[in-house]
């Protein structure tokens, strides 16, 4: 079966088509953090962040049944559906952020929000670290470095340096934030010297895509300071950190304790319906909107806000940032409590782990991290690597993620470990 | 409640929302080629085209709901969804097109169309029309002229002369065909002059936003043919024209008879849920998937799928290609008998019709053309206007328009002329 889908799969979608793992996995249900796989065999799910409050949630399910039956249509005409979303939204947020253009990817919203900061400072360079992944429309996957663009890189890009708490950007853990905060001064001076400018970073607050690498809370406020004072624009991709999932924080950025001028979000929003959005200043909103007449068809229409509206109630009515934050400090004892030679570091932000191995404390241990990972699929686990080496475990469960289950997980994954 | 409402928009999306209509219509709900505003009041769909098979469509809801209800992952994992949509999608294309990659807009399409095209060449210039709109990400939007791109547009973009029925390219209508094809080749020609090279021409095959000009049914073919003979790929946007609209035929180029290397589709297909897609021949896809690594989180989703799976039943069950043909012939003929001294032509590519006004049988009477739409909102019919004088009559209604709903929308047509 699994063979013919595969089989299926390259006739039809081509070469390259991503799995994740070995023998990839053939799921037909969810449910909460649960999904089943075609021979009904069930696993837990210690990696999807789109599921947020949980595989199939009813009152989602509910939500876009119900809006489904009754309209679905766009923008042009008025609703209260996109806006009772926004207004909703919008009050989590401060620092003036009051503002949003609805669009259906986080990589729309990536490509917005660069041209948003092009818009504010009538400049076009843009900086981001040298590990990260923001999506993947020509103009964002400029920012990747898994792959080189097609065509090569812009010109008026530059990658930074990522943080890294084992390996610290300068070789000193205690001056990084310095350092990177440097780093980021000297490409911003580039840009402008190359005739550029500097428009904007983007990042992800936690550097989810980089490693979640530990560092002080306080990390990133030199880089804002530095990002203001070069005049350009700080947009917190919040895809991954956002919604509730750093615990202490509905949003990494102030989580990070840093303002900044454009927000992104997208996956975790509609609970997997396909939405994202772009939140700014009016400011910034009204500089990008006077230049460029916006438009997405399917952003914002009346069902995708009645699913991100259930998605908000779900969160507040289940505690489920209560939940991030409590099960957060509880894995992390569990995962910290691991034994295993190559176990090197285990953090958290929220409901989000990272777990590195090294063979000596430093050098990425990737093929054992990547055997791990098969080897807790065969358990009946799914988590993910990521980092340079792609040494560490991903672990971003479906915020309804419980004590109960992070006890399930840690056993599981010392029991692989002892067998490793 | 509406100004209400405008002033939520205001202050929640910021400036330059757009809207349809100097009263923005209000709309809660919708029925087939029906929707309803909240003051109870009814109006005839003459314009949506993303409600492809009509508003809220019981057969798509219904699908929608219930795989909503038992997983909504990614690509990551296997899923007999997507695959069973992709198969039964490029059954309906010929000319090689077997492969797809499902995204979530019809920008997202366009934009990586552009860079398969530019993978298959290793070249970069693009070359559209000049009164054309493909999308709106940061790389589609440089085809657009409605605004200039911010930052200016790129170098490696040509936009030639849009065709046009009553003006035509280079004065001559018997010879507009080869001019368009002649401008082509220009431009193909100044981008490789100019280091580029030539990638694409991306078009609509029955030029929709140019205003759905009347031309022969073989005009693309010199095109065509000068796209292959200077190296570069043909893209047929297919997202107006395709999915049965066309009437006689599936897909607007094959109405047209040519062979496109890339198409995209999506407004249409998911009904509403947001979906788009890119096909192509497993050359031209194994390019892009050979040098970029593309994944779309909910690109093809079992949620999607199971939309786009029931439109496609529907237009086949409920026989929306035969009844576009029909109705086409039939509100055609109407719409030509109307009697105004600026009507100057009526024209129709299946469930797709123009009417064009003008003071003179050339000069654009747009301000005309827009009170006129206004005047039939009041009576009840939303349509809208297209062309780069906006001055012609854009009626693209969902499918199921039937021969009844031709005859009131002629009606109203007439009743508002005698009274401009």
């Amino acid at each position: 079966m699994t063979e013919s889908l595969l089989d299926r799969r390259a006739r039809l979608m081509g070469p390259n088509i991503p799995t994740f793992y070995r023998t990839p996995v053939h799921i037909v249900r969810g449910e909460g953090v649960w999904l089943w796989d075609s021979d009904g065999r069930r696993y837990l799910d210690c990696y999807n962040n789109v599921a947020h409050v949980g595989h199939c949630h009813p009152r989602v399910v509910a939500a876009i049944a119900a809006q489904a039956a009754v309209l679905n249509t766009h923008t042009r005409y008025l609703h209260e559906g996109v806006l009772d979303y926004i207004d909703r939204l919008t009050a989590t947020l401060s620092h003036g952020i009051s503002q949003a253009i609805m669009v259906c990817t986080g990589s729309e919203a990536n490509d917005i929000a660069l041209r948003m900061a092009q818009a504010v400072t009538g400049k076009t360079g843009i900086i981001a670290t040298d590990a990260t992944y923001h999506g993947n429309t020509m103009a964002v996957s400029q920012l990747s470095t898994r792959r080189q663009p097609i065509g090569g890189r812009w010109p008026n890009v530059r990658l930074v340096p990522a943080p890294d708490g084992l390996r610290p950007v300068g070789g000193d853990v205690a001056g990084q934030a310095q350092t990177f905060a440097a780093n980021v001064a000297a490409a911003a001076q580039d840009l402008e010297n190359a005739g550029f400018g500097f428009s904007c970073l983007m990042i992800c607050p936690v550097f989810a895509n980089e490693g979640l690498p530990l560092l002080p809370s306080d990390f990133l406020h030199p880089t804002a300071a530095t990002v203001r004072a070069a005049g350009g624009l700080m947009i917190s991709d919040e895809v991954q950190p956002g919604l509730g999932r750093m615990g202490s924080h509905f949003w990494g950025h102030d989580a990070l304790g840093f303002a900044p001028d454009i927000v992104t979000v997208g996956k975790p929003m509609g609970n997997g319906h396909p939405v994202a959005a772009v939140l700014a200043r009016p400011d910034v909103m009204g500089a990008f909107r006077e230049v460029f007449g916006y438009f997405n068809t399917f952003g914002g229409n009346p069902v995708s806000a009645a699913a991100c509206l259930a998605v908000l109630d779900v969160i507040k009515d289940e505690e489920l940032q209560e939940n991030a934050a409590c099960v957060s400090a509880y894995l992390l004892d569990r995962l910290r409590a691991l034994r295993h030679p190559f176990l090197t570091e285990a953090r958290a932000t929220g409901m989000f782990f990272g777990v590195e191995f090294t063979t000596d404390g430093l050098t990425p241990a990737g093929d054992f991290a990547g055997d791990l990972v098969e080897d807790l699929v065969e358990r009946g686990f799914l988590l993910n690597r990521i980092g340079r080496g792609a040494n560490i475990l991903k672990i971003r469960p479906p915020m309804p993620f419980s004590i109960k289950h992070a006890d399930l997980l840690a056993d599981a994954i010392q029991a692989a470990l002892d067998t490793a």
